[in-house]
């Protein structure tokens, strides 16, 4: 039935209440490949026409979801069980962060289910105690309220990082200009300031000089720039030839 | 005017459509510990209505969000500013990853400001043109679609990795018991099964003493667990004494 390899994980959303919220969840796991979305006795039923706007586009989860009674049912061809929840007490079972989480799903045999409570209430201790794992994202303890579809949002990114699409984007940028070439404009650009006074006092003109060197260094602009800038200084020179060669 | 340290970046909103979106991009920021909200000429105006009860309790970040009327104005006390874009063609700027932007945000001088642009466009060329990077959350190529709380909450989620809100939750898990009594498990077990031919035939007892050796070490039970299991094969123990004496 699942056609997706056992590295993608199900999310299995248990009783969730808005149809919008399962359109969201539904795009934000499609956004970091996600695709196997469970639904357990959403509270309106299923399908829901609500899902579809908040989807906004992610329609190939919301049509392959697949409906179950209980969550024992919704977990039962899955070998590790993480329970998505803050609650934790009076449950001692291994807490993962996101990231902990991310690994033991890339590194364990079999598929894993995430299961994500009501947006109300969370998940019930009989559904955290179906889990071999608390799955924790470390939030504002002064604040803790991601919505679900947030809370998916960062977990499939966390997963997402080890997935071939997460390629880090290539870049087109142009590398730094060799040396000399910013030697060229350095020297430009003091030989234009000296006839100007602008190295005065004697006893500052080295540090002067350092200071103008460190300034044009960092930028680290390509060739490109560099003409530019050297384009800019040549248009500043001034205009009278015999001025500067006069003193 | 700001009193948060300047290793908290500023999310600057361009041009936001929705004040639902406003109000859960709050809630996005206040559970991973941001509270700086910046909005560019917000198309409905602010405040808007619509943006508290999505903040869920987040009211704090949208009391505090201050109103600017261009990007321009709304960056001027930031030395970093970081265009969150996917679309990058004809703009050869350095491209950071979540985590490179937090890398970035937390080791440089100075305070961050973070662009995201209006719901249905994004940001413009203009936007992007002020940024000294793009700040890209790699997505699904056939599915890019985050909403802005969405993306909001993953960015923050990874700036957060490094805060001391996010300290991963203690454990309350027990530890395995000592070997000693896993030992007492396994003679326990083995003591019930030999009267009842489980190991049988000969040449397979040592193998099957070994299988059922890895199979009750593998679960890394607690002592309570242990005496737990020890009670489940006590009352499973034959009654009548006589029976199992006479073989």
């Amino acid at each position: 039935m699942i056609d997706t390899p056992a590295s993608h994980p199900v999310i299995v959303l248990i009783r969730p209440q808005l149809g919008e919220n399962i359109g969201a969840v539904a795009r934000a796991m499609l956004n970091f490949g996600l695709t196997e979305l469970r639904l357990v006795s959403p509270r309106d039923g299923w399908p829901n026409p609500a899902a579809g706007p908040s989807a906004s586009g992610a329609d190939e989860v919301l049509d392959r979801a697949t409906l179950f009674e209980t969550t024992t049912d919704a977990v039962a061809d899955c070998g590790h069980v993480y329970a998505t929840t803050m609650i934790r007490r009076g449950m001692p079972k291994p807490v993962l962060t996101p990231a902990q989480a991310s690994d033991a799903i890339w590194s364990n045999p079999g598929r894993t289910a995430l299961l994500f409570g009501p947006e109300r209430s969370g998940l019930d201790k009989a559904d955290v105690a179906l889990a071999r794992a608390i799955l924790t994202i470390p939030i504002n303890p002064d604040f803790g309220s991601l919505n679900l579809a947030q809370s998916v949002a960062v977990i499939a990114y966390e997963w997402s990082k080890r997935t071939e699409l997460a390629i880090p984007t290539a870049l087109e940028l142009a590398p730094p200009a060799g040396q000399q070439e910013l030697e060229g404009l350095i020297a430009q650009v003091e030989a234009l300031l000296e006839p100007a006074n602008y190295f005065y006092p004697e006893s500052r003109v080295a540090a002067t000089r350092r200071s103008l060197r460190m300034l044009l260094t960092k930028p680290a602009w390509s060739s490109q720039e560099i003409q530019m800038m050297r384009g800019i200084f040549t248009a500043l020179q001034p205009r009278v030839r015999s001025n500067s060669s006069s003193s």
